[in-house]
């Protein structure tokens, strides 16, 4: 890696490097122009402050930068409303940030989020590692990925990782629809075709499904938008969706009443994410839960533990050093006795 | 990698790549029409303009700092998304805080904001001028504040504040409640009970259904928590409630369902802010909108028009320098004709 250094910073904007410091560190006197031309040349060069430097400019800044794949998904709200309201408990102000499930979202709030004074960070990334996201860990600031794992990470070895392990709940899912007489199954995995989380509960459902209805009545649909997903499946036949995407599972329910199909009876939902809407619907919704408070909890306290140097102790890790929540199933009342799609 | 470019969104907006970029860099004479019909092709697409041809702009941070009373209300984290993504479009990164409904909350993350680089803020305060609020105010940083208005915010002539002005839609609701051969109204104004914007909520019902319905058969409770106002209000005879903050009415929704209380048969419910949840509810949820798009696009206006030292120009304000976006009435199913309850 080729990193732009405080040199080159200072190279740029024809100054010294205690000048660049002191206008990075905001001490000593600087003229309004110099500390403009220092700024433009951390910007032209896109510049980070190694965290070393970061950490003697104060003791501890009391606060962690969240990142959040999107902000509106009630799923991702929920889990960092308590993620803030644990980790203000210990002290810290907590500074999110939303990609808006894009890569360039994602980089643009990390770049900024390194620029400012921050302890360590909780993200939620996108699934493949991006230019920003490899420039973050480089920075060596403490660091815990939830959720979401990311695709060819370096150095990912030394970031906790904490995902839901989709298995658990995928299971007792499919043994309740099968107990039901329900025959065929549809999956949409949701618009991040790129998240190996996604993907692989598609694969688990293929694999689970597959094995005990039959692999032609474990269906999965391309995903070009949720709508055409929804469309396409039920013009083959399947009697019940389940949706690793819970906006997905939300558009289905408007859909499925635009059109007159009754949920838990003309048709069965179980969706991903226990989030409050799927308890106010009617039927309530089915859901694989990933216990994001538990979720949650573990993250607070691996960062906190990193941000205070501590060791991270025993965890319960898998061979990739990530630790895997089990997700639950929770039955309610949107898979329904044996029924058909006419 | 195929992001969406700018002539992606030229041929979109059926106009030439040269004016998507004077209006995104807000240069040159563009028509109103056109430049809508550019935002929106921006919208559609999800267009993000380079960061590079950003920063070179200026030396700004194109950071913004948002402040949030909750963030697991989806009210909020609504108006939040769309305030992100359309400062996004011009090339504002945000970092968001959450307070947890509390005056610490707020002022340790605005304590740690002005201590990051931002280039201006939009806020949703709590109701009462907080220490760190009036900190903030001072340190003349561009500032908006959203949706609820301060008590005693010394200096806050010279800050714009954009919110709902309750009136209309409350009056609509009325009259539609009445109309159906209601006679006798609750309203349960939340747990803010400080914020003045819960309180006018409150203020306002009384004056209008008073004058509709008769002072008697206009009702409020005391609010300890929801679910004590709502029984309380039951108790009283009420058969239509009218919620000034959406996360009671979601409690109203479960606490009816578990005593078999039908909702647009046995009881009525009206409830302010127009969540996608009150859309997806059996039946569908009668509301107040704040019509947050509008709120959050003056907002974003606002604000980017004050960090780029431009003048504020001519908008709608009040005899107190206020914005304020008249509440829509969004009629639903859950106002039943006429009924009581037992």
């Amino acid at each position: 890696m080729n990193y732009v250094t405080i040199k080159d910073v200072a190279h740029e904007a024809g100054v010294s490097v205690p000048t660049v410091s002191q206008v990075l560190n905001d001490t000593g006197r600087i003229s309004a122009a110099t500390r403009q031309r220092v700024l433009e040349a951390v910007r032209r060069l896109d510049y980070i402050p190694n965290s070393a430097a970061i950490s003697m400019r104060s003791s501890s800044t009391k606060t962690v930068g969240i990142l959040v794949p999107d902000i509106s998904n009630s799923y991702f709200s929920y889990l960092i409303s308590l993620i803030t309201r644990e980790l203000l408990v210990e002290g810290y102000v907590c500074m999110i940030g939303s990609s808006s499930e894009s890569l360039e979202g994602q980089d643009r709030f990390l770049r900024s989020l390194l620029t400012q004074r921050i302890d360590g960070a909780i993200l939620i990334p996108q699934g493949t590692a991006s230019r920003g996201l490899k420039k973050f860990v480089a920075s060596g600031l403490p660091l815990v990925i939830l959720d979401r794992q990311v695709r060819d990470l370096p150095d990912a070895g030394r970031i906790p990782v904490i995902d839901a392990d989709p298995r658990p709940g995928i299971k007792a899912a499919i043994e309740s629809v099968k107990a039901r007489g329900h025959s065929r199954i549809g999956f949409i995995h949701g618009p991040t075709a790129k998240s190996p989380n996604l993907l692989e509960r598609e694969q688990m459902f293929v694999d689970i499904a597959g094995s005990r209805l039959g692999n032609r009545n474990a269906l999965v649909s391309e995903h070009v938008s949720a709508l055409s997903a929804i469309r396409e499946l039920l013009s083959r036949k399947v009697d019940t969706f389940m949706f690793g995407y819970s906006p997905d599972a939300l558009e289905a329910i408007r859909y499925f009443r635009l059109q007159g199909l009754k949920i838990g009876v003309d048709v069965s939902i179980i969706s991903f994410d226990d989030i409050p809407v799927f308890e106010l619907t009617a039927p309530s919704i089915s859901v694989i839960s990933q216990q994001q408070g538990m979720m949650g909890d573990y993250g607070v306290r691996m960062l906190s533990s990193l941000m205070q140097g501590r060791a991270l102790g025993e965890q319960t890790e898998d061979a990739f050093g990530r630790i895997r929540i089990p997700t639950l199933f929770i039955d309610r009342e949107s898979v329904g006795e044996t029924c058909t799609v006419a």
